[in-house]
């Protein structure tokens, strides 16, 4: 929904590398980026700090991360908390920032992401993973999220009589990607053939297909553009629509399992509140830790028709000069699927997109960005709209 | 902080039978508290659902709690998701409701607090429940949510030279309320012998200075005023301030381990934000899980000096005819503790009281309550004020 009254732009942005940080703590990557959003906005104070984390009470049996991470951040006495929707949990934090703001009774908060990992055993991490499917008649069974992503899948192949290696094309794009980001796990292009030879994960989803979980924190700080001290450094960014859903957790209650209505029904939302439309939308940053969520976004996104989506990536659409550019810095395939975090290294991308700042990867002229996040296989959809403040 | 615009009511409230669920899952534990809290607001339809829940993705290994509720009461499409703070979970849930209302961009909100917990063996509750400590400095020592409250509590009769059993009055009084509460799960008074010849749980805490932790699902149901379709059911209660704080999680970290620096600051803002003071509170559901936080509580709102707060027990003054009744329908204490869940049942309660529903534990002419919540030994605090509309 929008505000009319007021701006809420995004005020510092805050990236960290995302990877194996066996070094760091969750406290401190999470300090990491953090500073990092507090330098880049000039040393704007949050007076509230909305944390998106879905992994830390499972793995790093650390709830309470709200109090943890401000303390840590030494900002004692202001309002902290976790905000949880599995891998939305980052877009679900951002919005509540927004809705704070919007309020009028917080004038600066700070969005933070984080999630640590890479230093617990794989069949923890996944234990830990597989709570954001529904307990009782999913994860119950052993049924994994590729397992899940691997279903929805093939079940979109025989549906709408798509080849295998149609798929191809994001994978090899958010690589591509990611080459020019220093913060990506994964920096080296991959070709067709790569992906083609590529060894199965879950049939039909290979190695490609999936994003590999890692150790991430991202911040974004956000302000009402009416109680700013001064000028920032950088040229400020509106959100000009926020808007979150929810469908059934469990796929086997969902009314179509290819479309992804929790998705549609934020993505219809912020194109009404905002008043652009799909043409208006000069990147997509998309929730690709399974290639099919990335054809199944953009369907429910209205860039293609149902069964159409993977057509874009035949057609070079999604490349950083298409016609709709995804995961602009590599997306969670190739910079790393950071859960929790997700929403907001991609609210990061996409202000530096909108700043100008994105070096290399810059989308040009981008005025107008999508930003949005799933959680599980897509129950919770955050999707935001962002703007530069020159832009309508 | 309070929205001088428009007034934020509960429009409903459902509270379930705090106790021993083993044959309702945590969806329909959930789903009993919302039936009952949008029947008792008359049917009106909320737009989104703030989940205070602590436990669930350690203990029943289910997180994004917001898609999983929302849909199992049929309200797919709604915004929904799950805040935590330990066990100051509901009333951040609460506040973001509140904030979400304030911000004109939601009308009506339901807010959850659900916590299922006795149907696991203890040890794996109290691993799920220490991760609400921090986890780097204090948990990975060994050290329990008890042995914590127990520390606190030996240096404050230490510190202040109180005798041990100067501590009764608080668990007879939540005793004596809870006999006529009939969602509670303890419901026999209990005599100051009965206290003193209780057995030692972690020293100098006893049983009856303890907190059984429960199963219970709370609900209430926020709307804004203006946009409040028709006349409600019940007489309207509304927001008069709201306010959360964070300290350092590990209590070696806190500047003085007696006194709540969270609570405190939460507390002072709210008073400031309303207008109102100490002497203009009815009513006070803090927080109990051990006597000594309902000690820590009062001082930090003022009731009593530093030090001093135990002797409110001794004069009477927190029964219900007291100057300052505390957890009038038996706290978590004698009602039994659930976790991210308390928040939502102090507020339901403090708003049957303010609309004299409150029977048999009626305070008389209440007009004016407080409530608060903790998560971990403090770190985090919620405080609200409820207040009649036609209060002041």
């Amino acid at each position: 929904m929008t505000n009319k009254d007021v701006n809420i732009i995004v005020a510092g942005v805050g990236l960290t590398a995302v990877g194996e940080h066996w070094e760091k703590s969750l406290r401190e990557l999470a300090l990491e980026a953090i500073v990092s959003a507090m330098t880049d906005a000039g040393g704007l104070k949050p007076q509230a700090m909305y944390i998106g984390n879905m992994l830390a009470p499972t793995l790093s049996r650390q709830s309470q991360l709200g109090a943890l991470l401000a303390d840590f951040a030494g900002m004692r006495g202001i309002e902290a908390m976790a905000i949880e929707a599995g891998g939305a949990s980052g877009g679900l934090a951002l919005r509540q920032a927004y809705l704070a703001l919007s309020s009028g009774l917080v004038s600066t908060a700070i969005v933070v992401g984080v999630e640590k990992v890479t230093d617990r055993v794989s069949n923890e991490v996944l234990a830990a993973q597989m709570t954001s499917s529904d307990a009782d008649y999913e994860s119950v069974h052993g049924v994994t999220p590729t397992a899940q992503a691997a279903m929805l899948m093939r079940r979109y192949l025989f549906e709408y009589d798509v080849p295998r290696d149609a798929f191809a094309g994001f994978s090899v794009t958010a690589h591509a990607n990611a080459v020019t980001n220093s913060n990506a796990m994964f920096r080296r292009a991959i070709k067709p053939d790569t992906y083609a030879k590529a060894g199965i994960v879950s049939d039909p989803i290979n190695m490609f297909d999936a994003a590999p979980l890692a150790d991430g924190a991202a911040a974004v700080i956000l302000a009402r553009e009416d109680v700013l001290p001064g000028k920032l450094p950088h040229p400020s960014i509106r959100i000009a629509a926020s808007s979150t859903s929810i469908d059934a957790v469990a796929i086997h209650d969902r009314k179509d399992p290819l479309v992804i209505e929790a998705s549609k029904h934020s993505l219809d939302e912020v194109y009404r509140f905002s008043g652009y439309s799909t043409a208006d939308i000069d990147l997509f940053e998309l929730h690709d830790i399974f290639s099919i969520y990335a054809v199944l976004s953009l369907e429910a996104g209205g860039f293609a028709k149902k069964g159409e989506g993977w057509k874009l990536a035949l057609e070079d659409q999604i490349t950083r000069t298409g016609s709709i550019p995804i995961c602009t810095f590599g997306g969670s395939k190739a910079r790393g699927d950071t859960g929790g975090a997700t929403g907001l290294y991609q609210a990061g991308e996409a202000t530096l997109q909108l700043q100008g700042r994105a070096g290399e990867n810059q989308i040009h002229d981008a005025k107008i960005a999508l930003v949005q996040c799933l959680g599980g296989t897509g129950a919770t959809a955050a999707s935001h709209i962002l703007a530069r403040v020159d832009t309508g």
